[in-house]
This record gives C-alpha cells, sequence and structure tokens, in this order.
C-alpha cells in the first residue's frame, strides 16, 4: 500500500490522479490532500478516500468543514499546504498545484523525505538546481508526470547518460497552431482554451497556445534528466501520439507513445517500477512532424535563452507569464499581450545568479502583483 | 577486447560487421570467420583482420589458400563451420549465413558457451524451441540482429514480461508494395531485386516483397521474446524508420527508430550493454502506418499458422522457401510460384512434433533438394 500526498486534488490533474487511485484502492491510500473552493468535489473525495489531513484554499472554508469532517485533521493555504507535506507519515506526495504556488510544498515535501511525482512545472523551472541538490541531500526519488517528460522517463530509463545524443520534446501547437501570428491579434480567449488534443487546465491550454508551456517543459526537461540546453529539441507533432524522444549516439531513437490520457503518465509515476491496466489501445496511422517554427512562436526561443542564463531568469520569465494568462483569461489583455508582458520583464529584471528560496518566492509574488495591478483596472 | 566469430564474412551482414569492426579495432579482434567464393573479398579479410581459423566455402580452395596464409588454420565446408565455432577460445558468434545452414553450427557454438548474435533468421525458425533450451543450459546470451528484433530488445530490456500487451513488427511491404496480386504474374527478379528501402542479400530482398521475411521474423520474434503468437502483430510502415513497436497493458508503447543501415543494429548487438557513435542523424518527417494486408501476401499468414503448430512445420515452410527462392532467382520459376510451392510443401508434409536436430537438418535438406530437382531442368 503507497501512501499518497495529493496537492490540488480538484484540478485537472488532481481528479485524474484520483481516478487512478479509485481503480487501485488495494494499492494506494489518500494521507493527505489540498482541496479547492468546490465544495462538491471537495466532498466527493473526503467522503471516497477519507485522507487523515487535508488543506482547506480558505480559511473562511474551517467554519464548515471541520464539523462534517470531524476524523480529518484541517489546515488551510499556503501554510497549510506545508503543514499537510510535512505531515508525519511516508509516502508519495503528488504534486499537481497549478502554477508557482507548486514551489515550496516541493521543498519541504522534500525536506520531510517524501518521494516526489511532479507535475506542477513551475517548481522545476523556478528552482530547478535547489531541488536537485535536495532530492540528493535528502534521497528521495522525483519522479515525472507531465506526459511528455513521463515518455523522456520511460526512453531514458536504464540508459547511461554519456549514451544520450538530445531528447525531443513534442509539440502538438495548441489551439491556434493553424494561425498566422497576424491572425492572432484578435484571438478570443474562449477559442484559445480549446486545445485540439487534449483536455487540461485553463493556464496550460493557454501556454499551450503560446508554446509557453513546451518552453516550461525544456528547462523541466534540463533539470530532470540532467541535460544541457542544447540536447534538448521540440518538434511539431500535431497528432500528440509522440510525446517524447531520445536520441542515442549510436543511431538508435527510442520514443515513448499513447493517446492523450494524463491517467498513463499519473499511473506510470504512481506505479513505477510496476505498470498497470489500461482499457484503451493506441492506433497506428499517420504521424507528422515539422521542426519548430521559433519565429511563431517567440515564447518557446525565451525560454532556451532564460534557462541558459539559469539564476532568477527563469522565475522572472514564470512569474509573469503566469499573471499574463491570468489577466487574459480574464479579458484584461489581449493574447499577444501575453508574449509582450513576458519578454518586457525578462528583459527589464536584474538577474540574481543564485537566488535562495526566499528570494525566488518574493520576486515570482512582486512580479505578479505588480502585473495584476497595473492591469486589473482595465 | 571482445573476441568475434564471424560465419558469412563475406556476405551482406557480414562485410558491415567486418566495417564496425574496422572502426572499433580497440574492442574487437577476429578469432575466425567463414569466407565465401570472392577472392578479393576474402583476402581483404585475412589481410585485414589476420583471423586465427578461417573456413573455406569448397575444398578445392584448400590448395591456394593456406599456402598464402601460413599462419591461419583452414578447415572448408559444412563440418568446418562447426570445427571454427567450436574453436577452443571464447567468444561471440555472430552468425551471418545466409539460409539453413546457419542452424547447425549455432548450436555447435552454444555447447562450447559462445555467446550469439544472431543476424540468420532460419536458426530461430527451424529450432526455436531447441536453441533456447541450449541457450539456458549452457548459460549463454543470444542477441538479435535483425533490424527489427533489435529494436524489439531495445523496446523490452529492463521490461517485465508480465507488462507486455503485444509487439509490433513493422514492414517495409518490399519491392512490389504497391502492386495488386494480378500485377504480381509477370514481375521479374530484376525487379523484384530493388528494395525501396534496404540495400540487402538476395534471398532476404525476395522474402521481402513475399512477407515470407516477415512470417520468419513473426516466428523469431515468438522466440526471442518468449511471446504467444497472438501478441505478435506486424503492421505496413513503408518508410523503415519505425522498426519495431512494444505495447505495455499501461498504455504506453515504446517504439525503437533508426535511418535504414544495419550496421546500427550490428553495433548494439557487438557493443551491448555499452553504446557506440554513429554518423547519421535520423530526420523525423512524416510517418505513415497501415493494417497488414494477409490476402495480399499469404505466405506472411502462413507463418502465423506454421508457428502455431511448431514441430518440424517451420523448417518444412523454410526449405520450400528457401529453394523456391532459389529457383525465382535462377528464373526457373515465376513470383508467385514461391507462394504455390510453399503452400504445397506446408499442405503435404506430416508433422513431427519434437523433431531432433538430426531430423531437422535431414527434412530441410530433402525438400530443398527434391524441389531443386523438380524444377532445374525447366
Amino acid at each position: 500500500m503507497k501512501h499518497i500526498y495529493l496537492l490540488g486534488s480538484t484540478g485537472s490533474i488532481g481528479m485524474q490522479t484520483l481516478d487512478v487511485m479509485l481503480k487501485h484502492q488495494d494499492k494506494f491510500n489518500l494521507i493527505g490532500c489540498s482541496l479547492g473552493s468546490d465544495d462538491e468535489k471537495n466532498k466527493y473525495i473526503l467522503d471516497t478516500f477519507k485522507p487523515e489531513i487535508a488543506c482547506l484554499r480558505y480559511e473562511k472554508q474551517l467554519s464548515k468543514y471541520p464539523n462534517l469532517y470531524p476524523n480529518v485533521k484541517f489546515v488551510w493555504g499556503d501554510q497549510g499546504l506545508i503543514e499537510l507535506v510535512t505531515y508525519d507519515k511516508k509516502g508519495i506526495v503528488v504534486n499537481a498545484l497549478s502554477g508557482s504556488a507548486g514551489l515550496h510544498p516541493t521543498v519541504e515535501a522534500i525536506k520531510t523525505k517524501k518521494d516526489i511525482a511532479l507535475a506542477n512545472k513551475e517548481t522545476l523551472v523556478m528552482a530547478g538546481d535547489m531541488i536537485n541538490s535536495y532530492v540528493k541531500t535528502y534521497d528521495v526519488k522525483l519522479y515525472p508526470i507531465d506526459s511528455e517528460h513521463s515518455a523522456l522517463w520511460q526512453t531514458l530509463d536504464h540508459e547511461n547518460q554519456k549514451d544520450i545524443k538530445k531528447i525531443i520534446i513534442t509539440a502538438s501547437g495548441g489551439s491556434f497552431r493553424d494561425l498566422s501570428r497576424n491572425e492572432l491579434q484578435y484571438v478570443t480567449v474562449e477559442k484559445a482554451l480549446k486545445h485540439p488534443n487534449w483536455a487540461m487546465g485553463a493556464k496550460i491550454t493557454i501556454d499551450s497556445a503560446t508554446m509557453m508551456n513546451k518552453g516550461l517543459e525544456v528547462i523541466e526537461a534540463h533539470h530532470l534528466f540532467n541535460l544541457d540546453y542544447d540536447k534538448i529539441e521540440t518538434v511539431l507533432h500535431k497528432e500528440s501520439v509522440v510525446h517524447g524522444l531520445t536520441y542515442f549516439n549510436d543511431g538508435t531513437v527510442k520514443a515513448s507513445l499513447s493517446v492523450s490520457d494524463m491517467r498513463i503518465p499519473i499511473a506510470y509515476a504512481l506505479f513505477y517500477p510496476e505498470r498497470t491496466d489500461y482499457d484503451k489501445e493506441l492506433e497506428l496511422t499517420h504521424l507528422s512532424f515539422k521542426p519548430m517554427d521559433y519565429e511563431r512562436f517567440p515564447l518557446l526561443k525565451l525560454a532556451y535563452d532564460v534557462g541558459k542564463k539559469g539564476g532568477i531568469m527563469p522565475t522572472v520569465m514564470n512569474a509573469a507569464n503566469e499573471a499574463a494568462v491570468h489577466l487574459f483569461l480574464k479579458h484584461k489583455i489581449s493574447f499577444l499581450e501575453i508574449e509582450e508582458l513576458v519578454y518586457n520583464y525578462v528583459g527589464k529584471t536584474k538577474q540574481i545568479e543564485k537566488p535562495t528560496l526566499e528570494q525566488i518566492i518574493e520576486i515570482d509574488r512582486n512580479i505578479q502583483q505588480e502585473i495584476y495591478r497595473a492591469y486589473e483596472k482595465r
């Protein structure tokens, strides 16, 4: 029986993680989870999985939940997330939080020697070096849940670092892949949220359309697999069937394929080194690959630059992007203004070569608040 | 330094194996080899690789070679192959012989505890169960060199048997893939020998056009990977980029890709568990997959039937096919008569459930001789 802590239970990855756990109740039990603002989902989770500890999103929720579930220890907010992941029972922390909020809990979870199954990209984007060093110090495992990284993990498992020529991360191209940059000027939020291949949360769906998502994944892959940026490539592959490929020096290429269902990489991380069952089967038909167009997707180019610079820069890029996507979703800025804002902040912020966790968290918060304040009243 | 015995040095796989060895003279030395009828190639091999023992094809060659190379021990013919592989020095036997002649030397090599790198499909087709049992008894390694099996080996390595849903072997379709069965009636030997993707020996090129080659590979895969026939599928993939795919129960599919160059799987087997370098890089463009058409390629269907029947039947099919391809190459029979002959012999030969090595060799020889005699004078 594996003990699971689930951060972001009510989100898209969170609910799919619960699906996997429900299917295998003999294998997993939910020790703790963080809940959201949707009472129905929260109650479903508390009733079905009976966690020992649960983190509420808002303090006001404390007036309701503890009475309904007297056997559950309730905590709340950012501090609650830390209490949750440092709870005194061994287990795997599945971090399915959205955005920069995912970083701090990951660090604290590692410090209490819990293994991490990571769906939160921002953790590694903002503090990859630091996380890798903690992972080593506390001797925990770090498993990726992103479909691309899960695929790459599978093609890299049991291989030698020295044999790797490069890895390729595939990109579907997102909702606007068939539009020119000119046509992007007037696209709507509603259209942006229609991803051709995946049903995902709003933030990542917009990030897919701007290709920022692939940029975050490149930085994530750099830290996860300890590969220089010049060994990480991206390619347009609109079928989303091949999720990742590893090129070896000897001419062999290993690829990992699957239907577009996040429960596959979630289950792979939870069951590792075992594999479980899955009901659908991938059908092989046509697969197309096109070179990435960095002119068309400037945020991906920026992510490479920022990744190579390191230090505080990935945090800056990520913070500006997170705020910008939020504003776009609220109809405060246009689609192309997302890029503008991100480039702007990366350009004007001063580098810090080796930021502390506190600096990372503070700069992330400051940039996001500054951007919200500037555009909120539009 | 790995010691290599190379059977079939002057053939297509043999020469490419020597290419790999020449590039890595610090890693491999040729202890022994079997030569062919081409003096130039023979001398190149003897001069360059200086083997301790060499097997000539014909007795008459004994009048020439020992004088030219006094430091080499020369043997000849089928018995010479056995002397070669039982030579008293440890090493890997690369079996790149063409056809049923490859079986007996493999068995004897295993009995002297030599590891086997197998390019000769017929060994496993004719006597897979026996070979597997010898491999176990004598505790040797059996590495595939066929591109498809090398690819599958890579996707299966370090995985658990119980997690495998099925494997897929890809088929280019061969020289006549765009012709209907009607159009096959009058095809020429010259056209049959023009394979669209690979430069290979004559026998295997014809086998690709009839899809017998894929049938032999299915039987080979059954024995190599210990998988039931209903877990082995074939698919038409005309680009010959993906060589093999493994479907796991958890929804993941691992594929192995490379450019069409046999030196890649040869090097993989020779270097295993290391990987070496290779100069060309696979470009990802467009990959297509089509379901296999068993009506169009009846020999592949027959191979499944014959594989499931087991016993002497795969030997019968292989022997009839080997003789038929030989006759086709000599313009004695038409392309479609290859199929006819093979179906005919499989239909009329009596099953032997557990044939001995002697029975296998005898029946193979009898069928081949009978077919040659019947058609030679045409």
